[in-house]
């Protein structure tokens, strides 16, 4: 069972506007166990659907459609799937009643531009749309069912999960194939050195498949098991999450695919802990990263970003000896945030940067990409300094923060 | 000259990742005066990469792939390209020197998976990649010259407009049609709103056609002016951004396509004041968004994050019976944030938010989406309270953030 996926509209097609409906249809049909093999995008231009639709009507066995439902001259769906299906435009009365459903609901009247939206290509089913104006349909041709939607995300969703997913479903009989899919978040290793380390998964499990994605600066494992048996599935994918888990240790931080601040939260709310973060060079995105996690304000309970020397002292109680002696990138330095943060919150955990996200400020000495992160906890004082060589200020940002987050994660396990 | 844009890789074909990258090559070769007819995204499955490159090689005169590039086995760009062209892979000299270049000014090792990295297709000229590992190259098959470039945007956008592009304006010759393009950014309008009010621009400015990009929670215009002779362009640009100046007034905050942080930064810098920033509901966000604008410690002095009622009195000295009677959201408590946000930096002017982000902590009064700003100036010191119903908790850390940032530029102008 193979699908294909069509986005249509030239907002599209131009750039103007990013297709996050493809991603998101592909993520329900591969849930349901259909093999996405394809997806296209094309502008609003009849020949170029038609001949678009023809293609994929040879080729797939489902079709999703989104775009070119409304009620403008440009909304060519209707129009190229009749061609396509050489058949002609025929009023759909179910179309048409749901669509005055509607209208009448919100005490609108509806326009004669609107009555297009119910003309649907002969032999085609209409798909309600409960939320919008525009109908759906669907309708065979050749080998494929195709599924035409609305553009708008939330129309599209909502039919797809109301309407779509329950047929395919349904299409699918006894010969159903499923897919089981688990993300695997790491810190500290290259894609490359990741690759290497898992090079003989595929041999050690046959019918899994693993693929990596880089979301700065985490690298991603996706592991992809398929069968027709679901406990089967389920029996691969723990074994080869172990196999992960066993090469990979430490720098595992998340099995579900969760980030590294939720993953800090969690384990220190498991602690009845609580943290105190005082910020130079990453300049309170920790904090905001912390507090991006629901219930954080529970473990969370003071931030701040001191980028002066001035507030370093008053604020944190850094010393000025300290300053003076090594300045405000050093270990010592963000040892002595991390004290201070943790002083006066009287938080459990303490934790500092320090550091050069550039582009300016880099000296041979401190090279831009220098970070020193502190650690305070009930029991010890800790500064350590990394050099991260990344070529802009928010990926240094970035990297410092992921760092100082792994650094108390490692602290917690 | 007909454009076609490929991406590969598991992750998009699954959905697992929005495919970001096809419309930003969009719209930089809509930019270029090329045409773009279609995108396609198939997976890391070599014998389907063959197939679709040929099919491509036979429709269009330019193609732009990205992914699969890397040093893994799921990578397949470079063996799929050299099965549809039908040429054996061979040791590129130039892109291996310039991944040894790379590692040896990092300090790194190269792996040997990495040399997998410099086999190209015989007969295909590297493209250098700056910043990361992974070249690209360019290669011809039947009447289609296809540029291959990595999936990580950063990678793909720096080697798009460094070598690609240069490369392809090159192509055209003379037959070149000059577009410009300028982007707007606008806040307080929807979309909707916006559009209805630009409606009639089309009528007045023949030759500029303008498309809209929501950039939650911006609105972007993008103003597009095409044609042979580059300096009617130039006047065309001047009077349509000139009249959409006049009809959204100071919504515009950027004519350049810049963001608000650096707007506001730029404002500061001008008057040379200073800011200090106390955040409840946006957790460090306003924060990390100002320490983005490089330069930003020119005129950022300070911030907190401040959760607690304690540390909202101990840190900013909000008083306990402003916080007894009004609570943590109130008008009289983000005013007092603001106030000793300045107090204890010493500030020209301190911002503060107080609100909730969601998901939880919302009553009947102060429902989810409730956000109090403060404002402390020289002369004065205000709380005004916004709600904003977005879904979300990071929706709504965005558009306090922004608000508040808005509100702080509504002073400077």
């Amino acid at each position: 069972m193979k699908a294909e996926i069509l986005a249509t509209g030239d907002e599209i097609r131009s750039g103007a506007l990013v297709d996050s409906n493809s991603a998101y249809i592909s993520q329900k049909l591969e849930e349901t166990g259909v093999e996405v093999t394809r997806h296209i995008t094309v502008g609003d231009d009849k020949n170029i659907l038609v001949s678009t639709i023809k293609e994929i009507s040879q080729r797939a066995d489902i079709a999703v459609v989104t775009g070119g439902l409304g009620p403008t001259q440009d909304d060519l769906s209707s129009e190229a799937a009749a061609g396509a299906a050489a058949v002609d435009l025929v009023l759909d009365p179910q179309a048409l009643v749901s669509m005055e459903v509607f209208f009448k609901k919100r005490k609108h009247l509806m326009s004669v531009s609107n009555k297009k939206q119910a003309m649907l290509p002969k032999g085609a089913l209409c798909i309600n749309n409960p939320v919008g104006t525009a109908p759906g349909f669907s309708i065979k041709i050749n080998r494929c069912t195709f599924f035409f939607l609305p553009g708008v995300p939330f129309e599209m969703k909502k039919m797809l999960s109301a309407s779509v997913l329950p047929q395919i479903s349904s299409l699918f009989g006894h010969n159903r194939q499923y897919c089981m899919v688990k993300t695997i978040s790491t810190f500290g290793l290259t894609e490359a050195a990741t690759g290497e380390t898992l090079a003989d998964l595929p041999v050690k499990f046959p019918g899994v498949k693993i693929g990596f994605r880089s979301k700065f600066p985490e690298i991603q494992i996706k592991v992809y098991v398929y069968g027709k048996e679901e406990q089967n599935l389920l029996a691969n994918m723990e074994g080869a999450c172990e196999y992960i888990h066993g090469k990979i240790g430490n720098k595992v931080f998340s099995v579900n695919g969760g980030s590294m601040e939720s993953e800090v939260g969690r384990l220190l709310a498991d602690k009845k802990a609580t943290l105190a973060v005082a910020e130079s060079c990453t300049g309170g995105l920790i904090s905001h990263m912390i507090t991006n996690v629901s219930g954080s304000s529970g473990y969370f309970v003071f931030a701040c970003t001191t980028y002066s020397n001035e507030s370093k002292m008053s604020i944190l109680g850094v010393s000025k000896n300290t300053l003076n002696t090594f300045g405000a990138v050093h270990e010592e330095t963000a040892k002595e945030m991390a004290k201070g943060a943790r002083r006066i919150s009287g938080a459990t955990y303490g934790l500092a940067t320090s550091g050069i996200a550039g582009p300016g400020g880099g000296t041979d000495d401190k090279p831009v990409g220098t970070v020193c992160i502190g650690l305070a906890t009930e029991n010890k004082e800790q500064g350590v300094r990394y050099y991260y060589p990344f070529p802009t200020r928010s990926m240094n940002k970035t990297i410092f923060a992921m760092k100082a987050l792994d650094i108390l994660r490692m602290e917690l396990i």
